[in-house]
């Protein structure tokens, strides 16, 4: 997406609270990474690694931190390049403007509440008792269901599903195709057929969570389901009845989350990892990608492997596993050795490799 | 979400086929796990291990199983509580009115047939030939596509898509985003592209089956897929074309089955399970979490890992695992021992470890 | 889906180019396996494996490559019996005809422009700037975003979503519930909380792409997520941001592609398969199902497990691994027998396996 704002690197330095070195008269209309960035962009280095590409650039100004020093172009010096970068995005890139209102399609019950400062795009639909807050967004074809709360600030892409029972916080932002508030997973067997459990609570989240394209985040059966506030969440993730996810956390794509889990405050559970049911992760735990974690994880520990193992006795385990073709056939040999010393057969376990 | 109903707990005792220890006539208006339990609702211990949690509830009724005493309120004994719980819910939660009729902004085929008892929400699309059967919901922003079956009794969630070729039984349950009826994964290549294999097959789902929130069910190539009947599907599930899954049979969330393979009778695969093509998976066969299965499975077995093996066997593999950086040095140490002991080396084999 | 053509076996000779064997008169009026097939279907083997299954087939009629001989019905002789089974196929079930227009149930944008030639189907959205090429088609309740690009022949099905930013190729084919264009994934932790990293790029979507059912392709950071032309993607597929998939490549379902990373050309991901961020795999990998991918793969190379390991040593480790519990009780009567031996006892390390 192309932005048509412009600013001098003087403007952007008092913008960003940086000190500019180099021509503040300067006029740069993007943001580029370093290698596509060209003479109307301002680039950035996020760490001193990149110094060589930075040098090879054709950016017209650099944000960098102090002591990065050698760069074709002005620099705008700042603490913490990475942050400095996102300011800088957030002035090239606004948000866009918020039509206030109601599209004439969409299909809103008597008695939804929509603040007058919203915005509802065409073909959604807003059921009985729902309320949409200030300044909060509804993308195109959402279905917002009887009684749903969508708070302050909000936004939701086209294509979301919140049902009753679910209660966004503020500036909660729902990618496309989520769905928030669909039954918990809980049957039980009668001796002829799987009886549903009926799913009767609801589904909390908290301010400035974000939430992931075609995710499910289901109901309650009794209570609620919670996502606390600043977590993150990705694509395609999974999470079950009466999970409670802490603040702060960060749930990478295909994460799986089964029912009554409680994730901790500033987890990190990377790509497709899968947590069993009344499992309990720490605090500050870091889960690698693809690990299968069957109980609990003690706070701030590093978790690799399925099932999940310390992370230094998991990654020696899988060292270990390339020997151990190489270990199998040591060991024949040492039986080998063993038996021709001792002038006699080991017993009936060491024949088993013939 | 909260239920209007009170009963009294002679009503109650009524409704469950239970035998009341206490007052008749006291009223409960709600149904509620042990802790969260207040005076008015009703609680439940569907095992003996609850007996302390019950016995610190603040709950105004229990329903138990025989056997369990000295609880703090009216008892409604039960032969099996977790049934009579489920029935507790359907009691306090009944299933939403259905006021049949087609919503005036849902756009319909002039041929499609929708039953008068039916009811069709807010910009659901329903195509040329489809039929939807007595006592039907089709939710909000739903896609029935042409000549696709709804069976009597079924419930759309909003934002559901069913496809031409897919034919629902009857009290199917599919939850938003479920895409039911998309092209099976078929190619072949003709030396320079992937030219796809045309997927003329269609999708049948019997009786009483559950499908959660973002599955994908692909039509067959030829014939059908098929679900049969009171099987339950999880959220974010993957069904190839020409699957087939028996009766009864849970598949846990983020679980997928490649094309063309046969899941059992009564089977449970636990959440991210994966089947690989062509394989079947015999009758009430048990699958863990995350579990690859690459080659047929035994009815009745129990099966863990990557490839999936017997349970036991798999435990076993995951304890040995943990050994094994420890089993190399011990290896080590016993080829320095019996060196020493031979006064030669072992040969080139045991030299790798240095 | 039921066929309502007819061909005689001398119209499909020709159409294929083939040799016929038998009654050029005789009519035909489906496709089908040599299980299913009856008197008025023509069926095909693929594979001499299938011979003895065409003898016992009821079909009216047999594709099948030279050197297969002996079957009860006429042959239609051809070179590749796979590619031919496709040509029958399309001649049996054509493309439904395409009604140009926009259905006025349809939101667009006034200055969208929509080919005249194009479909637009109920309930979808067209906002601003977008583009749908000639022969295109727009399934019922999709979102085509501002700006995007669709282009000549695509084909959305239902309930697509395609957000700003996103360009697709001719002949791209989009399942249901497909999100393309949602940000990226990326925060920035500001030491109280993670800030999200505006995503200011786009998706390119090659020439024939097919995409499944509830993907999620996310936009880039900057510049483009791409996916080249011919690629195949199943459902549930998980594709980060500046993630770059090469041409005529093949991911099956519930593949995560983390963010940056590329695939090769011609590249294999199985079912389930996790690539981490930043890795390369190589063109012409084929990478089995499950497997996870923390670095890069070379160019065809064949991979299998977690870590991703080549598929023969990965072989022989998941085969060591059955062995593994055996291998502890060995080398405990190893060292049993060499303590015996020296007349002393091997060492602290020695002494742990009791």
């Amino acid at each position: 997406m192309v932005s048509r704002a412009e600013f001098t690197l003087g403007q952007l330095a008092q913008a960003l609270g940086a000190t500019l070195e180099g021509d503040a008269t300067r006029v740069v209309r993007g943001v580029a990474p370093l290698e596509s960035a060209g003479p109307d962009d301002v680039s950035f280095l996020t760490d001193g690694r990149y110094r060589a590409a930075a040098q090879a650039s054709r950016a017209g100004a650099f944000v960098a931190a102090a002591g990065i020093t050698g760069l074709p172009a002005p620099v705008l010096r700042v603490a913490v390049p990475q942050q400095a970068m996102i300011d800088l995005l957030l002035l090239f890139h606004p948000a866009p403007p918020l039509h206030a209102g109601v599209d004439p399609s969409a299909v809103i019950a008597d008695d939804a509440r929509i603040d007058a400062t919203a915005a509802v795009g065409p073909l959604a639909v807003i059921e009985t008792g729902a309320h949409i807050g200030a300044g909060a967004r509804v993308g195109a074809l959402c279905y917002v269901g009887p009684g749903v709360e969508v708070g302050e600030g909000c936004v939701l892409a086209p294509h979301v599903t919140l049902l009753a029972g679910t209660h966004l916080g503020r500036r909660v932002l729902v990618h496309p195709g989520a769905v928030i508030g669909a039954d918990g997973f809980g049957f039980a067997f009668d001796g002829a057929r799987h009886r549903k459990i009926p799913q009767t609570g609801g589904v909390i989240i908290e301010d400035d969570v974000e939430i992931g394209a075609n995710c499910a985040i289901d109901r309650a059966t009794f209570g609620h389901t919670i996502v606390r506030r600043g977590t993150k969440i990705d694509n395609l993730v999974q999470i079950g009845h009466n999970v409670e996810v802490g603040e702060h956390s960060i749930l990478v794509a295909q994460v799986g989350v089964s029912g009554s889990s409680r994730i901790g405050r500033g987890v990190v559970l990377a790509g497709q990892v899968g947590v069993a049911d009344h499992v309990s992760v720490g605090d500050g735990a870091l889960v690698a990608a693809q690990a299968g974690v069957p109980s609990d994880l003690e706070a701030g520990g590093r978790y690799l492997g399925t099932p999940a193992r310390p992370l230094l006795e998991a990654k020696r385990i899988f060292a270990a596993e390339s020997r151990l073709p190489e270990l199998l056939q040591r060991v024949r040999a040492l039986e080998r050795a063993v038996e021709a010393l001792a002038g006699r057969p080991l017993g009936p376990k060491a024949a088993r490799d013939e």
